[in-house]
């Protein structure tokens, strides 16, 4: 059976990992064709060795990684820290790791700034999948402004 | 048959991708000597490693990797790591990527920012075609600004 | 016995890796599952490569790796630098090290930064012996908003 | 025969690479002890892999490499990301590779940039040719505030 | 017999590479339990591969890599880029490589400005001799707010 990793952090003032592992679970094949395997790390800095971990000795064959930079300045300069411990993780393995980052700052409104995170992670998570099991899902939508945290952009009307 | 690997997004508002792929499909040799291989990525920060399995695992000789970042602040940092993926995916497998960004605040008008996609992805599509097959055609244009999205800046007049 | 490694700086002007250690030694196991090896480097952009030796040559586990980042700009420059390279150091040997920084611009008053410097090298040592030993104490604390150094930001009231 | 690589863009709007060969094709031992091999690629970025492909595959022993950024303020960014495509090239290949950037808003005049252009370039492949042959040429000006571009600033008088 | 590298350029204004040397000419076992080997390079971006091949090819167990920043804007992201070729020698190596870098513009007055040179290369240099030979000097200064170039800040009155 294929496995999918989902990584989060304690750090995250949502439970990203959870909205994750329930897209997963409704997706097909889920329990037959795959299975999910969480881990949870401090914080998001963690990530990037998380998900090579899971890569490399739990075999999966891709990784959601869930992380919620926080609002000082100093936060900005680790979540780009972050992101270049995940980037290089996927370039050391060759393994596609989808990185969901929401901002504390996107919103001030916890609810709705909830609602990112709900829609970032699971658009993600079924992203995850698609890659695996539906490319051409990807494909026709190339160029289409697809977004996730918010709906789409569209294609300019060029 | 050689392999040319094009790999685009869904996040990019134009559809780049299928502007590379006519562009080679009109190169000598295309079905003959080389084809193209292509795939589709959520965002630009999945680009490097996509770009790495393709040559790991299709062999393609060169990749040309489409993405435009978004006009947020953030998108600007994003486009950094994206970047940043891209030229170690180079350099992890010594095989050239031809890195195809057009940010979405280049221009203002949807109209003019299509247009820099068609010119951008066309002019990079056909250096990747040159570099394997005509080098001269880089070597005859050193140092004589040659653009992509835009008309040539040509030399200074020094 | 594993080994858990603490590795710190002169620079800084707090002994937190006295601090990690004494929290390690009272955890459950110190002496018989697991021991502690310390090491001092001159400043934070030692710190990686300390890392990366203790788990390659003396076979630590995990590392907890303290700094502190200065006032002057240029500090910030640096404290980036000396983090890509922990991030490095991580990925290179598939082990997890926790980066603990505390920078001195956190609190004027040297009491209440001596306050955080405690707080975040207990709780990250803490953490790095829930990570070998009790991974569940992660899981079940994510995206719970919790810090080191401060109270916990807790969860968002989504 | 050894064998020292030029590396120069179709994007710059100098033709460096032809000062540099010039250049080296003056130095004692041009033609018999040692010859050079010239490349050219679209942009800046493409630089590294270049140099890599060129130390690995046409066993280049030093390689300079010469690119001139852009006037936007998102050259700047690109130029960063060349620069450090340069220096993984040179760190993973133990090969040094001497970068001659001319930055086109170092100079207004046309007529001076292109003597930057000239100066740095030839200076530049004088180093790589001391650095193979004759390294205590740079010993003997160690500490000694030696530029390539402008004059030299010289030692402070300290 | 071991072998420390010294590495310098003929960029920085002052020889630092002369300090190193002569503190290290001083330090018990010089010339009988180890030597030093010295190398000058351009500029502080040749110093990481500078390093990494005086380490595998000339058998050095720990370098000491000194470069003067200029005091141009560009000057700070060219120290930024060297600082991150030595951190990756290092860890690409697993060998302690000390960084020296005296930015031009931290004293105005040359004289200062050499004091800093002297101060901070000869310090650095005995920090390179303790990590190998008494590393207990070391840890018995963690925490204390040592410094290389001025006085030390020591402990905060925490």
């Amino acid at each position: 059976m294929d496995r999918i990793g989902v990584v989060d952090t304690m750090f995250a003032r949502f439970d990203m990992g959870s909205e994750a592992l329930d897209e997963l679970s409704g997706c097909p094949g889920f329990g037959t064709t795959f299975e999910v395997v969480r881990r949870t790390v401090p914080g998001f800095k963690d990530l990037g060795v998380a998900c090579k971990r899971l890569i490399e000795q739990e075999d999966c064959r891709i990784v959601v990684a869930l992380g919620m930079p926080g609002k000082a300045a100093i936060d900005q300069v680790c979540a780009h820290e972050a992101s270049q411990g995940i980037m290089l993780a996927q370039l050391l393995t060759s393994t596609h790791i989808l990185e969901v980052f929401v901002h504390e700052n996107e919103e001030e409104d916890p609810g709705r700034l909830a609602a990112v995170c709900v829609d970032r992670a699971r658009k993600h998570a079924r992203n995850a999948y698609w890659m695996l099991y539906e490319p051409e899902q990807l494909t026709r939508n190339a160029g289409r402004g697809v977004r996730q945290g918010y709906g789409d952009a569209g294609p300019i009307a060029g």
